[in-house]
């Protein structure tokens, strides 16, 4: 064996994305396939920059830690590369690297837009001669990507969101009477209203919370919100909103971009959660308060959903299997298996498929009014929170500990030159 | 026996203060002093109101479960009672429903304001002749209360502000080349800077974040503030900011109330954490993201603290042997024992001492630039995150069931009448 494997991490990145990192170097360590195992740092830029840290040099403790780490151990980037027609010197550079490294297996670890960068990259077999084997592995919060029935991350968001939503919602119901009658929680989900959903499984016989979800699925409309908040407060004396950022306007345009001057005539960040507090205040004189979630949701490792640390882990080592097959332009992805007690295996995917499709919440997803989750919802995704896979903590606090990262030598000229 | 007690939950609620409700009713139910555990609806005024929930009525399974279960079981309110000298009625009727339900013991469990609260009711003994024993217990995530160590709630907000900041400080340093490279944290303390602080925990050897805190304590200085935040960008790649929603300008006037108004002329509910990241923005043209923790922070029983939890039980088991003992105006505290090792015991503070009186971080615990926390803070910090209190789960989610609450049947006419 002669030949090294290259992993990296693309886009936003999630609590579990270290256990996928885990999967694949562990399962790739005792492969009699690979030479090295190699990471990029910074995901496709640590590969234009010949950045390839070298992970033999990590400890197996350092390895198996990652299964409880949160961020991107090697570090992510958003970087989408041109399309091979329009500037090919991208992806001359690639194959100069993969070259003076040995490095013939590639497994790029993101969503939509990273299995785009994947799948480019495994054209370098067909457009540059230079044979690869390459294999996304899904990752996103969003959920949104398809084939795949979930992808590594969102499971995790899921319950973390759907545990933030019940514990605020019992801290708003304790106090309503005399203090805050309105909590507005905002959750990620630019095009996708997965995370949003996942709010709604907390709603129970004996927890009318949350009353109101907003999806980026359904038109955001003002009059019709309010009324529905207004029922809420006189139904149950408080109402919980679980807004997702990427809600719109009958106009297409988003919420959050409300174009808002500050007393100086800068114009300010958006935001969804301050636009519909003051919405609230203003037309229903309710003391309101509102959380944003942003970073926190998708680090949250203390809080992650057993399934998807199995999910991410499993998937990490199916995508090694198939470079040791040497395929080339796929990605495991995870199938439901049809029956009563959730079940699941990996199958395969072609990354043109996956490419910069988007899956949206499916309207049967969603109460006819707009403003709530189906029964097909929670089946859909009850199975996805189960399970508490707690990190270690030491003082206190999570015990993370990062790898030390240490870079190979350059071989090549800087890049762009 | 014919003598009943009654406890009841005031101010803003936390992720234990049901454990303390646990503590009180556990102890007052094995006591041979009390004929009947009552709790008010919604604090004191549900004692106004004649809304008394009978806790007799409730399994011990239920009691037991109060330990695990955030928000107010028994509903909380913010209402301040005037002086007895400016309206007597308040008090006449506070003695009507003690003497028509044969209350004689009164357990009051909040912060500062509710202490007040419970410095008057003890008064009605000396003032209107009703023999009483008012016995406050503390609570107040702002950890502001005076005398005692610290207050229940606070630690395990501080467990979930440092995790929080430490896992989204994770998620920041990875993407920072190409992506988000500030972060900006909201946390509470309007007045205190104690939860803003526990931040600073996280902060090692491998961990550089958080890279400013801003507290309520030292004055807001715009210029400042971007050249720290300039700095750290430079030296770590990323900068995280942990900022009280406290945060003062030298006019004395709230950051947070920054007066903005939106597209439509509307004035725009504040946000410490929108203001910043607009200043961040437009000074240092740093993409930035930004966090508000909200009810999350207070709420988050998921991820409470061990210490905390054991003071919380403590606190209500002590109140109920001060109720024993007759005592009135007086509420325990937790001292801690000096040594190396972090030991505690419970003593005894005069209410009149407690009530309306507000602790702020001492100076010695913030940096000399203001930004940070230093050793001595740190040292007495770090013993009140220990330990991980988790609740149970049930099918994905914590399980956090309330009492059935049902009332006694009112032998008054309604008030005011």
């Amino acid at each position: 064996m002669t030949e090294n494997i290259l992993y990296a991490q693309s886009g936003g990145v999630t609590s579990v994305i270290n256990a996928t990192a885990c999967g694949v170097i562990k399962t790739a360590r005792t492969s009699k396939r690979f030479k090295k195992v190699f990471a990029a740092k910074n995901g496709i830029l640590g590969v234009l920059n010949e950045e390839i840290i070298d992970t033999t040099r990590e400890s197996s403790r350092i390895i198996d830690s990652l299964i409880h780490t949160p961020g991107g151990a090697f570090g992510s980037c958003r970087y989408k590369l041109r399309s091979i027609d329009d500037d090919i010197s991208e992806y001359v550079r690639l194959v100069d690297v993969f070259k003076a490294h040995k490095i013939k297996y590639f497994l790029y670890n993101g969503g939509g837009d990273s299995q785009d960068t994947a799948n480019k990259v495994g054209h370098l077999s067909s457009k540059l001669g230079y044979s690869i084997s390459c294999i996304g592995i899904p990752k996103t919060i969003d959920n949104d990507l398809p084939i795949t029935d979930s992808s590594p991350g969102f499971g995790s968001v899921a319950k973390y969101v759907a545990t933030s939503t019940l514990e605020a919602s019992l801290d708003v119901k304790s106090m309503a009477e005399s203090s805050t009658k309105v909590f507005l929680f905002e959750v990620m989900g630019r095009n996708a209203g997965w995370i949003a959903a996942s709010s709604g499984l907390i709603k129970s016989k004996s927890m009318s919370a949350p009353h109101v979800i907003l999806f980026p699925e359904i038109q955001f409309d003002e009059n019709k919100f309010i009324k529905k908040v207004k029922e809420a407060v006189i139904k149950s004396g408080y109402c919980v909103v679980v807004a997702s950022e990427g809600i719109k306007r009958k106009d297409g345009s988003f919420v959050s971009d409300a174009g808002s001057i500050d007393a100086f005539g800068h114009s300010q960040m958006g935001g969804v959660s301050p636009f519909l507090a003051d919405l609230v205040k203003r037309k229903l004189k309710f003391k309101c308060h509102w959380a944003v979630a942003d970073y926190l949701q998708r680090s949250a490792r203390h809080l992650a959903s057993s399934t998807d640390v199995k999910q991410a882990y499993a998937l990490g080592e199916a995508a090694v299997r198939f470079a040791e097959d040497g395929q080339n332009m796929v990605m495991p992805v995870i199938r439901r298996i049809p029956g009563k007690k959730y079940r699941w295996k990996i199958e395969s995917a072609k990354l043109s498929r996956v490419a910069n499709v988007e899956r949206k919440l499916p309207r049967s997803y969603i109460t006819q009014n707009g403003f709530g989750i189906t029964k097909k919802a929670k089946e859909y995704l009850l199975p996805l929170i189960q399970g508490e896979e707690y990190p270690p903590y030491a003082a206190g606090l999570p015990s993370y500990s990062y790898p030390k990262n240490e870079l190979v030598t350059k071989k090549l000229p800087a890049f762009p030159g």
